[in-house]
């Protein structure tokens, strides 16, 4: 699926025929092109799903078998579901039987990674991101890259998140016990990938959780994320008291069983860390978080999630789900940043990182939050040392709380700075954030802010040929190739629709200036023209001759004072 | 003007009872107050124009004087008006005869700060600022800091502009060719200063040049900024080749006598800079550069606004206008950041700081553009570094060019970063930037996100009670106290909408939860209930106590290994 006319969608054939690698060519007027990353998938036929591009590397690797799996449960769907004897709205397609290792097998892409193999997954990122194969492997075999699939989510176009690589985003959807159904969070999972969502989190907490989830992931071209703790408390009323490890256990089950490629698991907070919280400005923030505290200071024990961490791992090793370690401490106000018990957690975290590595199990660390921007930068060095380079996965960071409305602007500051120094991933924040639920329209300038900041990114970190998009676009406004500036821009039809609201006349797509500064005043025309008429006077090399004898002159310094 | 019922006018009173200081209050539920900065203007009838704050303070100096001025010509509101025979929308409020300098007489804020005089302008923004009135002086005294207020706009509330103070956000208006209307223009000064411009420039390059800023200065509480080579431009019927000292010097007098408080001058464009942007990917995007580049060309001569600048000087410090050293070499595109052209340039109007402060007239330095956020620090270090700690003055910058529409947040990423590395005040980037004119809808988001860039940045720099308001913000959010956290937003209304999108009934404002999780997983609720149930157990001493063992224990150093 494409955004705008100009798009066609052309292919990079792998090592193999079933390596097909989608890319967006943008067609420029003047005989150019310029190729975007893209994902293949969005625009499926929601109650058909996508094609299993993986189902055939999974099956020939021959390390997975096919079983009956856990029957699903009317409570899977809460009480809702329950109270009426039926769940709602079932997926109508094809189901596939679950897949796991076969006994002692493990089939993470880290495990395959460490024994030197490079799978069609690895190439195919490779060939997205435009790299050697063999830094996608060795990147992954390190841990400080993943690449989420489980193998019950054949669905899903291989991506890969890890500093070396290009910035990625996530964007998070999901009912509550208040708002949305089902159709509109498949909408919503298609609406975010058009618009550039490399992962998606179902967040839901409402009704119909299991079966949403088997809508989206169906449906979803890209990695699928939960946090299964909030289905597990559905499972038990609501109240975190009665969590236990094995309603845990069995919803992880669940929903690797479904085909989840990533969970949130808050397992560092640890009882100790609790008080730590006390006196802050707002508490804990995280639901995973508070639920988790809930649970220890009710029971007065450690938190089951790490006691049974060794556990999770194997589960996830079966299915190769990676974790992502959740910051349940982190800020939720910029006066509580980078504190006594958001750090202690961290170090928790980069404890488990180690722990999940020892089973050769994908992880990546979540991050805050709301940070003063002064503050931003030492929360990914912190992370980055202490959990020896796995990916960071950051929400934000908001740099401000004064904004409520605007929260996608607050966050974008903190989200491309912590991602110019070294974030893989950034969870997106919509303009309702705090306020309510993201609509479709909040989606979309949720994904469309977060890939501007995630690109921004890039192109600080120098990451290869990053710049070139930008340089494109510029070359393009410069020569006022209207048509050009808006096939290449993150959001043509915005970028179209308001310049046609002050000329929508189709000569202007063309015409040497725009309602900015009308004709007279365009610098860049008066710049066109002042080359046009001095193209021998604009020799550079003279000029660079005049400025190189004017700063040996005044002493050859960067750091001069100026003449007086 | 206040855009919230729960805000009212309070005043703080200075030495003297005509020292009155505008604060908005806002009123929360809890029975405390917040008071923000405010501006009292916005909100005259525009044809009668606002009270004359500072009339008497100017007068009682005894060192300017009345007198008769330059008589309006019909060209001074371009050849529209001239085939017309006549001016439209003529200013019909009161007109003061304008006043300048006595012969002799130096009446610069500057000046008197180095003198040692603390006017009632300093005293003024001393109190707005809340800091102690000899560092008002003294920032000045050195020109680290400017106040920006011509004699002849007696209407505008003193504010200050510099890296000790609290960031400032300029909001650019004003018609062009194609464009626009007085009233709209006078409409979008109104608002945006309500919604916080601390200055507004009329850039206005259509019909009526004259008598639309006459109405804009009028009407504004904030000092007003102009560009006057755009009015000598329109003089000379729009070709650059024809401009001279004396059509501008004439512009520049005009501009002076009907209240401008500080004009960007690009008189750092030298002839022997321009071939320097020939192999640029975007050339010369500034309008008054492009203008100067061109005239210096076609005449083979240096730019006419280096060679008299110190002609410029004597006028301005006649009326206390400040200079904003225009950046007429700017980027224009990521790809031409920090190149030879911009530091050539930047190195030039270092000179000219100089120059400028040694006839005591006040100037900020304009700064970028587009630039990579890893090279935007860099921009303001030089700046500093090179013109003595004069105010730097950016427009963002954009750190990416892929995302026309959504330019003001592009900007803003790059406007805090600056900010907080000592920027001293911002000009917004509305989401029309590259594509239009800015409505007043775009004034408003424009004026709304470099607000919250500049909160972010007085936050990171630890400026004295800034992350007050977040805390206070914050605070109400935790304790569920909805209508305080909109009041407190710096746009109460889209905050409350958004909320309400969902939840809209009355009773919604005091819930425990809103529509993003619902009341069973609302984290802040949980953590309440965890403090209200566990309270004993949560004595943040006990926590330090484990924790500080555990720290000991483990080397207490703050980047140890994690545990294996």
């Amino acid at each position: 699926m494409t955004v705008h006319e100009s798009h066609t969608r052309i292919h990079h054939t792998g090592s193999r025929p079933d390596i097909q690698v989608p890319f967006t060519r943008v067609a420029l007027t003047n005989g150019e092109s310029f190729d975007r990353y893209a994902t293949e998938g969005p625009g499926s036929d929601p109650e058909v799903g996508l094609p299993r591009l993986r189902q055939e590397w999974v099956a020939e690797r021959a390390d997975t078998e096919e079983y009956d799996g856990r029957e699903t449960q009317l409570l899977d769907n809460g009480r809702a579901a329950l109270r009426r004897g039926a769940a709602r709205d079932e997926w109508r397609g094809e189901r596939l039987r679950p897949r796991r290792a076969m006994p002692g097998r493990n089939v993470t892409q880290m495990r395959y990674a460490k024994q030197g193999e490079i799978t069609p997954e690895m190439e195919f990122v490779a060939l997205r991101e435009g790299c050697d194969p063999e830094l996608v492997r060795s990147e992954v075999a390190a841990g400080r890259a993943i690449i989420p699939n489980n193998v019950n989510h054949p669905e899903s176009e291989p991506m890969i998140i890890g500093r070396r690589f290009l910035v990625k985003v996530n964007a998070n959807i999901g009912n509550s016990a208040v708002t949305s159904s089902i159709a509109e969070e498949v909408d919503k999972l298609t609406w975010a990938v058009t618009w550039g969502a490399d992962t998606v989190m179902d967040l839901s907490t409402g009704d119909d959780i299991h079966t949403t989830r088997e809508w989206i992931i169906r449906n979803s071209p890209v990695p699928i994320g939960t946090v299964p703790i909030y289905q597990a408390l559905e499972k038990v009323d609501g109240e975190a008291d009665k969590l236990t490890w094995e309603v845990f256990r069995d919803t992880v089950i669940e929903q690797c069983e479904q085909g989840v490629d990533y969970m949130t698991i808050h397992a560092g907070v640890l009882l100790r860390y609790v008080p730590m919280t006390a006196h802050r400005v707002t508490g804990i923030v995280s639901r995973g978080g508070s639920i988790m505290a809930g649970w220890c200071l009710a029971h007065h024990q450690e938190n089951f999630l790490y006691t049974h961490f060794d556990e999770l791992c194997e589960i996830f090793a079966a299915y190769d789900v990676a974790f992502s370690l959740g910051d349940g401490l982190r800020p939720g106000s910029t006066a509580d940043a980078n504190d006594e018990a958001q750090l202690s957690e961290l170090r928790t975290l980069a404890e488990l990182t180690q722990r999940a590595w020892a089973h050769d199990v994908q992880v990546m660390v979540e991050g805050p939050g709301h940070v003063p921007l002064n503050l931003v930068e030492e929360n990914v060095v912190l992370q980055q040392d202490w959990c020896h380079g796995a990916p960071f996965y950051t929400l934000g960071p908001l740099v401000t709380d004064i904004a409520p409305g605007y929260d996608h602007i607050t966050s974008a500051i903190g989200a491309a700075t912590i991602a110019m120094h070294g974030t893989a991933m950034l969870c997106y924040v919509t303009p309702k954030e705090h306020l309510g639920l993201p609509n479709r329209d909040d989606v979309k300038t949720g994904v469309i802010t977060y890939k501007l900041s995630a690109h921004a990114a890039d192109v600080a970190k120098g990451h290869p040929h990053a710049r070139d998009w930008d340089d494109a676009l510029s070359k393009a406004r410069f020569e006022f190739r209207w048509r050009d500036q808006f096939a290449l821009s993150l959001d043509p039809h915005t970028a179209e629709a308001f310049h046609d609201e002050t000329l929508p006349a189709e000569n202007a797509k063309t015409a040497h200036f725009c309602s900015m500064c009308g004709p007279k005043f365009c610098s860049m025309r008066i710049s066109q023209d002042v080359r046009a008429r001095f193209g021998s006077d604009l020799d550079p090399e003279v000029g660079m001759k005049e400025k190189s004898a004017e700063f040996l002159e005044m002493g050859a310094s960067v750091y001069v004072e100026p003449q007086r």
